[in-house]
């Protein structure tokens, strides 16, 4: 277990959490009196990591959310990275994939000039499109395997033939990604809202660190994804149904709230039995 | 036929070019005394449009060369944008793909925010991941299929079982492309290094528009690349090997006389009678 798995370990325990906050400010639903401009998003995360800070394992910006805003986005990017404190690991979602130059500078954009602690990235580009991400000594990647969309199995889900074996296209994405050489602190993204496909991950890959979306507003199995740790960790990731609601007792209050709310029944559902 | 593939019609006939040339500023390769940094990239990016804009059909700017400078990167890249000439079609070379939501955003940051034209993407995530693309009436899209990369067959040119069909994955992402709803303008990314992938997408594909890296510095074949023209649009995409090389005659000319002998090379294998 390398130095990013080690951070991420660290961050679950201290805060008995599984919770990954995605930092996704969504102009259709930023409070009022917060803008959609670079300070209103630096200003909104600020918020939001005063009220969670001891209640997650992880903080997951998608870039997207930044890059709509243009350069003035990726400043606040900038500046919200460097406002998560040192203790919590960072995850850039990022989904990026292309090939080795390339792949490269997207590499030196998240872990050296953004300063993240992991990235997601695509396989469809192929192996040699994931190395300069595993390269990284110290650094974490996740590869996106099976995702929480309803489209998400149009091709994921196809059967495929690869070499003697008879599997489904995430199930070669997996074996390949946990044979290829130096991936080292390497997890894998696979939705809460495909609860048989996390099941069939776990087999292929009892220990590996899993980062699971779709919990929350996308309408997940948290029992599914919580009882995926019990051979290896996961990360949970909620975004919208943690920052965005009622501001009742505040607005700080309210996200702290819903965080919490969240934490603590993600750790209810570790310590449940499952069901007979 | 739609807004995009109108412009991107008029250019390549204008200049009578298949050329479209990767804006990838290079800290590896940059010339003597322009330096990696915001002005420097804009700089070098006005002298390439400078020395090219009668030559090409197209520019793409590669967003990872942009990225490694984070948001004074951006900046950059904002200032190329606007310095493209409006006659002349942009592609932004992103491969995003991500979930509805957050597709959308994406969407709004290349066609919105940054104003490009046309922009590549990922189709792992699904086809329900191309539709916030696919919704903006008079922006291209190119779906990535068969990369240039020596891995690019690891999962593209798996075998899969898909309906009745039995195919490769990439067969089964243009068949799924070519059917989706309201993908009006949209065309294909195929590597020139993979020649027989490129006479397959065309004979499912007869008439898309096909963009064509691969050609220069990665050595795929420029006839292949060239016949693929003969019944529907290509667009032949080279950067590092017009870009980057002696800058004899001064900068610009160098650049412009590597740019019009390539893009005389594509014509000229256009002219020539295929082998027999």
């Amino acid at each position: 277990m390398g130095e990013f798995l080690n951070k991420l370990e660290s961050a679950a325990l201290r805060n008995d959490s599984m919770l990954c906050l995605g930092l996704d400010p969504d102009p259709a639903h930023l409070p009022a009196g917060i803008p959609y401009s670079r300070d209103g998003v630096i200003e909104f995360n600020r918020l939001i990591i005063e009220a969670t800070s001891n209640l997650v394992c992880a903080y997951k910006p998608n870039l997207a959310f930044y890059e709509a805003l243009g350069s003035a986005g990726v400043a606040a990017l900038e500046a919200t990275v460097a406002a998560i404190p040192s203790h919590i690991p960072t995850i850039a979602d990022a989904k990026r994939g292309d090939i080795g130059n390339t792949a490269r500078m997207y590499s030196a954009a998240v872990f050296d000039t953004w300063g993240f602690d992991s990235v997601t990235v695509n396989p469809y580009l192929g192996i040699d499109s994931l190395e300069p991400f595993f390269a990284r000594e110290g650094k974490g990647v996740w590869v996106v395997c099976r995702t929480s969309n309803a489209g998400g199995g149009d091709f994921q889900s196809l059967r495929v033939e690869n070499g003697t074996q008879s599997e489904l296209l995430f199930e070669s994405v997996i074996r390949s990604v946990l044979a290829a050489p130096g991936a080292a602190d390497v997890g894998l993204v696979i939705g809460a809202t495909a609860p048989a496909e996390l099941i069939r991950t776990r087999s292929l890959a009892p220990t590996a660190p899993l980062l699971i979306p779709g919990v929350g507003a996308q309408g997940g199995d948290v029992r599914a994804a919580v009882q995926a740790g019990a051979t290896g960790p996961v990360v949970i990731n909620a975004s919208r149904s943690v920052l965005y609601g009622p501001p009742e007792g505040g607005l700080v209050e309210s996200i702290r709230s819903r965080a919490a709310a969240l934490r603590d029944e993600l750790n209810a559902s570790r310590r449940a039995p499952s069901p007979a």
